[in-house]
């Protein structure tokens, strides 16, 4: 029919399209592979430029890199667009927005006198390697990780609200009981709320620490509790890994419902036989 | 009969009552949404007066904002009263008086010439955040959290003097080693046993740290020690969070098999219905 | 018979044994929280005597709040010995040494005129804290935790070999790499093997942290590798506190054998039903 | 035949190759033994002489100890050469290459006059330690942890790789908010990478925290993010260790069922011997 003929690209187009988007031909695996050097590269000079003493040195070879790379994202940017049935979804899709945040920096600093700001962005460039690692293994693994991760976001939410409630708490009693201290660093409750982050969290940086006894005595306290406190998330995630884990990938033929555990025998939605 | 008849509200007070204690109807959660907005801002100007920059620039606004809240939280006190069944078990009840020392610190601060301790007894408004999320799923989540806390409460605190006895043998050794040293900071045994609280929960400071080589090894040996100790409270949660997650008590009414999942609505193993 | 009788204790040393060892009447309960109490008081008087400023404020009470709890030691220690059917095991038992060092330093501090280490030696009666906590629900817990650790102390044995093989290598490379720096903190190897383990076992102190690019760069790579490294005993030992806690307190009727899993039908040794 | 002839040692190359190689005879684990210690010895020599004021005091003594060491070591080399069937094989295995690098360095030493790095080298003679503890149980419980951290490496790697990301965005973000301060230690991105993975791991060191409320309000942020965060690897290993500690591949040869414990004689749901 007609709207099949539309539908189908032109076989160049289709060639671009499985050498850009897909991953199954050798010249497709070639690209991700370049691609992904690319982008290295150009997250490389990005840190590069920030690091003072390299950007005096090496000014005019970052200035380079960093059009050549802009260039060469612009084409695949084009090349991408081209070689897609509907080109309006991907560039309003996810790595659509990407792809043309990675352009854009380079250009806008010609006219607004690139801010710093502006060079960091770069940085998000990174979010398109997560594109290319959509190939293989990768995928299935990272996958289950997220699945886990879903699984317990309520578990999570209701545990990262009680840990807030007790840095709150917390963070108030010590700034009462070490505030008054001369040069204290408790100097406000926000800040003592930070500190109680800091020590709950097991970071411990050290630029806030007790300075009196009752102090001292609190914060032990706090510490043992974060101990406990720690095995929380850990237990969640673990469980819910677990449960992930031995799920089997079968799929009800009866009713196609799929997270039967692996010794099933019987769907546990509609009973027919797996 | 006449009983039932005096504990049955009038309709204005029955009605008050679906807004202010349940959350079924659309009154009821948006008064649950608007109360939450006012704890939040009411957290937050306590926070906000404790820095002194903002206190001295915004001193009228943070008075305002502080009586404003009070007023209100004086109205739904008294609202919460009138339209309960039983006023004295509510006002005696947990929330009761969270909600009673809500008020409290202004009208106190009037009389006492407010101190900080009782500017900071404002911060308990927190607690009042729980009433709120009383509501829908995270409930359930929290009591199973809590489930796996409780079931595993006396193995923590068995672990829990455990860990408190190395700490007294451990700061009782290092002040020993270390005490010695010139401007040591240990200084005594509460201290050193600070230290090592602050060591084995992987915390960490740098506020305290050994000066002398044997001190050095003996907190080597310390850290190894608290890294294979850390893995004892993660063990006891995780084993009863998985617990907790996976037990279903519900038995095949057929084949009596058990450990179903949650969702199951055939049993795994012989396919009759749960 | 004759041997019976010697075995058996007169009455009142019965009733003595019955009140010092047991916790099953009212009185022996009483004699242990009362034993108790005065355990912590010891230890707490032994704290607060490294404490200069108290120590030299409070140098009479201290010394006679020492002296009364070395003469009831003494008499508990005697009494004990009366009390029990073979003395010279209980002499030569790890309790029966632990409550007679409890004893030594107050009386050796008068010959030898007391070092500091005499006087800390007193924590160790914090050790005869757990011969109280033998009671009751506690003692199982405990039990589990100690097996589930003792299950898995090849695995950790192991483990830390790996680990402070880690810490060896890596101190040696961070030792070449940062000791070149002025003023380095690397400055041996034993202090890079320090470092490492501050830095594997995520305490961080920040006493010594690299300072060079490279050192950096190599920390970050340590840091991350502690992050995969952590989740081993916690793995090793949680996996051992599953496996305790579904193994049932069963024993078979035909061998006697125990550790059958809690849904085992059959002893798995010898296969009689359970 | 010929060839079994050519392959079969003579009969003391034939005993020489027990003691070497095997652990089974009291001569062989004797050897164990004493090889063990010389390592020890040696890595402890080499770890002495980076102190300082070690090496001034005992250079002499540290001199003789690494000769006398070295020159066993070769004629341990020589003899593992003599005594094995297949010398080149092992020359050019593992095993063989870390026992001549374990010789080198002395003897580069006086040819290239010593450097440090040369010295350090000395400290890869730790790996030969692996050998002796092949035997007995040990290597059973290395191999379980390895089975289970290798079982894990997609998801670990994908971990990484998640990690990594949030590093390289979170460093940019701190670098544009903490990049303007004075004296700030958040200098160029690869800083405050950094600092990231200082802080997500929950190390800590404080030689960089951030000095704006800003900076300390995305920090709070990030290491909340790092608790929830630190709860995916150990999740990953668990499973991990749980499926390679509790499957034992032996199924019932009457009923068929699965997951006997490994030290199972009969089947736990039958009665069958296994």
């Amino acid at each position: 029919t007609m709207n099949d003929q539309k539908q189908r690209l032109r076989p160049w187009r289709h060639n671009l399209h499985e050498i850009i988007y897909e991953a199954d031909t050798p010249t497709g695996k070639l690209f991700d592979v370049i691609l992904l050097i690319i982008i290295v590269i150009s997250i490389a000079t990005a840190f590069l430029e920030s690091v003072d003493a390299f950007k005096k040195n090496y000014y005019d070879q970052l200035f380079i890199a960093e059009w050549v790379i802009t260039v060469l994202f612009t084409i695949e940017y084009f090349l991408r667009i081209v070689s897609i049935r509907q080109p309006l979804k991907y560039i309003f899709s996810f790595y659509g927005i990407v792809d043309l945040v990675a352009l854009l920096p380079t250009y806008l600093g010609v006219l607004v006198e690139g801010t710093q700001a502006l060079m960091v962005i770069r940085v998000l460039r990174l979010l398109r390697v997560f594109r290319v690692f959509k190939l293989g293994r990768f995928l299935g693994e990272g996958a289950g990780l997220l699945k886990a991760l879903k699984a317990s976001r309520f578990k999570i939410i209701v545990f990262l609200g009680g840990v807030l409630s007790i840095v709150f708490v917390l963070g108030s009693i010590m700034y009462i009981v070490e505030g008054t201290v001369k040069n204290t660093q408790f100097s406000s409750i926000p800040m003592s709320a930070y500190w109680a982050i800091v020590t709950l969290t097991t970071v411990g940086y050290g630029d806030i620490s007790p300075q009196t006894d009752l102090g001292r005595a609190i914060s032990s306290i706090v510490m043992l509790l974060g101990y406990a406190i720690l095995a929380v998330p850990t237990g969640i995630v673990s469980v819910e890994m677990a449960k992930v884990g031995s799920i089997s990938t079968q799929s009800c033929p009866s009713c196609g419902a799929e997270n039967h555990d692996e010794d099933a025998k019987h769907c546990k939605y509609c009973g027919a036989k797996l």
